[in-house]
């Protein structure tokens, strides 16, 4: 595998959890499981911070939330700690929102916006099982 | 990657999701995100039917209660469908249970039991941020 994917093949870029505390779940990823930290980020427009931790070809996403308003605190009020959302990387993420927004799908994003790693579009939940996912295109 | 994993590393498996109706969800990720299941089976000791989907090196995995006192009908009446748990790939099953006790991590598999595609053990979620993980040796 590449990290790159061509047009139309999708990868499961990582899965993301909402933690309350980075700091301990980081303990317990390093320590426990032996898998370290790629890359840490705070994104202030997301209202999170977030750790990348990488496991073969794809990586979980730790997300713990700065802004008490976010969607991330608010996910984490309603129904606490656990697995938030799955990624796909996509080759070209304005193409893939076109032709699901075509094919009738219910998008959170419908333009690209600008992520951690690349652009980025959600899809809603209720269009697949009550799974939020994401589709991100790498910079 | 090869689909073994050497001693101490770790791959993500897969991502499975509860979900109630395996037709319906197979016809989304199939028509809408392109992926077609690799395979699908009848679990009758863990109450479900599996569906894969592989994407890249990682496959998303559909669980749907076949007995409605098993594991995944209780956790869809309790939290409606959605991501269930993530499963990583061991070399060695049998160690890597065993290191867990020794560094006090709850397991809910103490030994390894048959799984869907080799020996399992799944640890519990208090330990992991609310995350169910599972680890698996492929046969």
């Amino acid at each position: 595998m590449t990290s790159k994917t061509r047009r139309g093949e999708k990868k499961l870029d990582h899965v993301a959890v909402a933690v309350k505390d980075m700091a301990s779940t980081l303990r317990f990823y390093q320590e426990v499981m032996g898998i370290s930290p790629s890359h840490q980020a705070v994104l202030p427009q997301q209202g999170v911070k977030v750790a990348f931790l990488p496991v073969g070809d794809s990586a979980i996403e730790l997300l713990e939330p700065t802004d008490p308003q976010g969607a991330v605190a608010r996910f984490l009020e309603r129904r606490g700690e656990g697995l938030h959302h799955i990624c796909f990387q996509v080759a070209d993420i304005d193409a893939e929102l076109r032709s699901l927004a075509q094919k009738g799908v219910e998008l959170i994003d419908k333009e690209p916006r600008p992520g951690a790693e690349g652009r980025v579009g959600f899809l809603h939940p209720r269009n697949a099982s009550g799974v939020l996912i994401e589709l991100v295109q790498k910079d």
